[in-house]
């Protein structure tokens, strides 16, 4: 009845293995690719660290913990694993930095007309234009988590004015000049020259901005997205791109992906589309281990983990 | 001999007029776009805002007092402008909030590789891939003029670690955490991971950055330049760029512009070329025109002028 706690740590890099094997030293700990590849040990693990699907995680039977790698864990929280008693542990937080550095990126190389500059450098010609600034401008940030946060510092720094959009429009933030809740997403994105999401995707917050949302955008303003697609109702993004409601957008998450060859928002012009690439850095990677190396320690020792999931909450 | 003050303004929009005309309100004021286009008038003119050269500034016998447009006047200072008594003043600082963007783009275009994803997006293609994070790098800033100075706050902001280079290091700034001289380049190159230029082209700077200093840059770090062609040696930095010394570069000023078609720099690859357009801003343009109408007030009351150019040091 001695049996050792079995911990399933599936696709990290080599590096990080002796500091997770570390955290938990009378453990056996188990590295792989994926679940497939260690479909055998799954009816005996106690913990998983990577990504489960409905029949894993039935087959986990005696599973009490799963960590995603994932900061968004709307993949995860299939109706299996809602219904599970197993707890769910997210990475959140390791892409902040990241995002928000990918949504500057989107909001000045749309501000500034980039990719016409781009294309005039293939052509070796001096193709010399006026553009915008982000000074002065407003940036209307959707999501108040670790990308939302320190994409606010980043915009002030810039001179821009910060507005923020939250569902708990109480709790404020550093930099935000105010703070909108979900019933006032029209106020909100009326305001912006950028709507910038950076929330979960959640029950809460899919088909957020819709019609009625991309109607109330002012027609010089810009769309950008670096958390998931689904928060944006597609469609109506897709009409207020082609009929000029809003100016353009930057687009790094997408509700399908990786985006479809035929998506018309690969074509569109003013539309910059990057996949799902934001924060794809050996530091986000890094980050998420550094959680799941605490949570660890904090297991064998019996103590609460945190960045816990709330599964209804979806975040 | 109560001959009304000689104003010739050339290249202003005509919605800056008026605000010109009120800081004179005895003098006559003649708007054009170029000297060219008010030939005759030069010998009468007490004051000309835009550009001159050597034979329009012969010509303007009675000329006390040039301003220029641009922030930087290298080309301002011929020979025969620096012998002259006539006072020279700039619009220093009116381009420094888009410089300091137009470098935090490109640093970022650079730090992600954006023209693979611009490329992929071209081909509908879904192209994954790892890249940095500016967070924790170092950004070395030559030059702490206006733009130096507003690019060392975003920098900042981006958690990035600051250096400076002037060439009087014990004039401090907010955010840079070291300030070096001129006789200390290379060890300021070595230690960067972005070298930014954002200096005046003088007789100091110019040639400053040459084989030793990207010689001892890191093989990762990038070199941006938003101020002036010519305070890198191109010869020094091409062979950098084509030897591996350094990683990449961002050029938005070149020693000959527009740069030359047969310019190896439009065709490196990492290297992003924009046609000297950082600043092309109608915020710009306007504090420009802000300047010169805070001077012209003061001109016509007698007071001293800002911004007057050291035609010596050459800024």
């Amino acid at each position: 009845m001695d049996r050792p706690l079995l911990v399933l740590v599936l696709g990290v890099a080599e590096q990080e293995e002796e500091r997770i094997r570390a955290a938990a030293p009378g453990a056996d700990v188990v590295f792989a690719p994926s679940a497939a590849d260690v479909a055998d040990r799954l009816p005996d693990a106690d913990v998983v660290a990577g990504k489960l699907d409905a029949a894993q995680l039935a087959a986990a039977r005696r599973l009490r913990w799963v960590h995603s790698w994932a900061a968004g864990v709307d993949s995860a929280l299939f109706p299996e694993m809602v219904a599970s008693p197993v707890v769910l542990t997210c990475s959140k937080g390791n892409g902040a930095v990241p995002l928000a550095e990918h949504a500057m990126m989107l909001m000045l190389m749309l501000d500034r007309h980039a990719p016409r500059w781009l294309r005039a450098q293939e052509s070796r010609t001096w193709d010399r234009f006026r553009h915008g600034e982000l000074a002065g401008t407003t940036c209307g940030i959707v999501g108040m988590g670790g990308a939302g946060t320190a994409l606010a510092r980043r915009a002030a720094a810039f001179d821009m004015r910060v507005l923020g959009l939250r569902r708990r429009p109480e709790l404020q933030v550093p930099d935000v000049e105010r703070m909108y809740g979900p019933d006032e997403v029209e106020a909100f994105a009326a305001e912006a020259d950028f709507v910038v999401v950076t929330a979960a995707l959640t029950p809460q917050s899919r088909g957020l901005l819709g019609v009625d949302a991309f109607r109330a955008m002012k027609p010089t303003a810009r769309y950008v997205c670096v958390s998931r697609g689904g928060i944006a109702d597609d469609e109506a993004l897709l009409t207020a791109l082609r009929e000029g409601w809003i100016a353009g957008a930057g687009l790094d998450a997408h509700a399908v992906e990786p985006l479809p060859a035929d998506s018309p928002f690969w074509s569109l012009p003013n539309v910059i589309v990057t996949p799902h690439n934001g924060a794809t850095t050996a530091q986000t990677a890094r980050r998420g281990v550094d959680v799941f190396v605490d949570n660890l320690t904090r297991f064998v020792a019996g103590e609460p983990l945190r960045n816990v999931v709330d599964k209804t909450a979806g975040y």
